[in-house]
């Protein structure tokens, strides 16, 4: 079992895509987080749900909590704003360890190289890549999925 | 918005639970992670599906990869071994900032508290108690439901 036949398809958006429309995204298929890929269609990083939640949620809210309550539940429809007009390369934090780091695999890996990557990396979701062939993207490998295929051989 | 409004059903499983019973589930049921809770039913973390792939794996692959491609692929089937007869807690860290926490809501915080929250501790998933009623759960909310109920809003 090797990670090209592991990969699936998964929705992926650029750094240029409207940071707006990739919420909807993630919110609509209720997915966790959205893998990121730069101008050359390679993996560069993972952009969860919850970023773009903290995205949403003013800055003196996070700080303090209490704040939270007292704001007006009908000034919720500002919240939107924080995204707007923004792309997805706006929404990841600037530090790169601060990312969430999208793993890479190639094509070729076994399950249990993968496996090794995504334990290592403590990464919710691996790319695939196919090096022989200018590192294009197969698809994603997530967490629960690799645990499926991991299980079925045994 | 109340969190009790935001909190829907969402799998979990107790600190006695099977973990290869708890594998299958996320496996199963395609989640990044499952909330585990203790002998009352109270939050008590979370298991992210990339923890169990984790233990899967022998820990010689994990500190050395290369050795991965080398382990025959017809030998994967003892890797199931790693979970067997052990309980959830067994899979969790030792130690508690290792743990995913579980990140908890009361029921009637508001949807901008969830997001607070959610965005400080940088938890995918935020359970729901009602603190009037001995902290019972009442459901979960992931990252991606917030996001969606957020942005509905606007």
């Amino acid at each position: 079992m090797r990670a090209a036949e592991l990969a699936t398809d998964y929705p992926t958006v650029t750094l240029d895509s409207d940071a707006l429309e990739a919420a909807r995204m993630l919110a609509v298929q209720k997915l966790p987080g959205v893998l990121v890929v730069d101008a050359d269609g390679a993996p560069y990083a993972v952009l969860p749900a919850s970023r773009l939640v903290k995205l949403l949620v003013p800055a003196y809210v996070i700080e303090d909590p209490a704040l939270a309550a007292v704001v007006d539940e009908h000034h919720a429809d500002r919240l939107c704003q924080a995204l707007a007009g923004r792309s997805v390369a706006d929404t990841l934090p600037n530090e790169p360890r601060e990312r969430t780091k999208a793993s890479v695999a190639d094509a070729d890996d076994t399950a249990l190289e993968v496996a090794a990557l995504m334990a290592r990396e403590r990464s919710p979701l691996v790319a695939v890549v196919d090096s022989r062939d200018g590192d294009r993207l197969l698809g994603v490998i997530t967490a629960s999925h690799l645990l499926d295929r991991l299980l079925e051989v045994t």
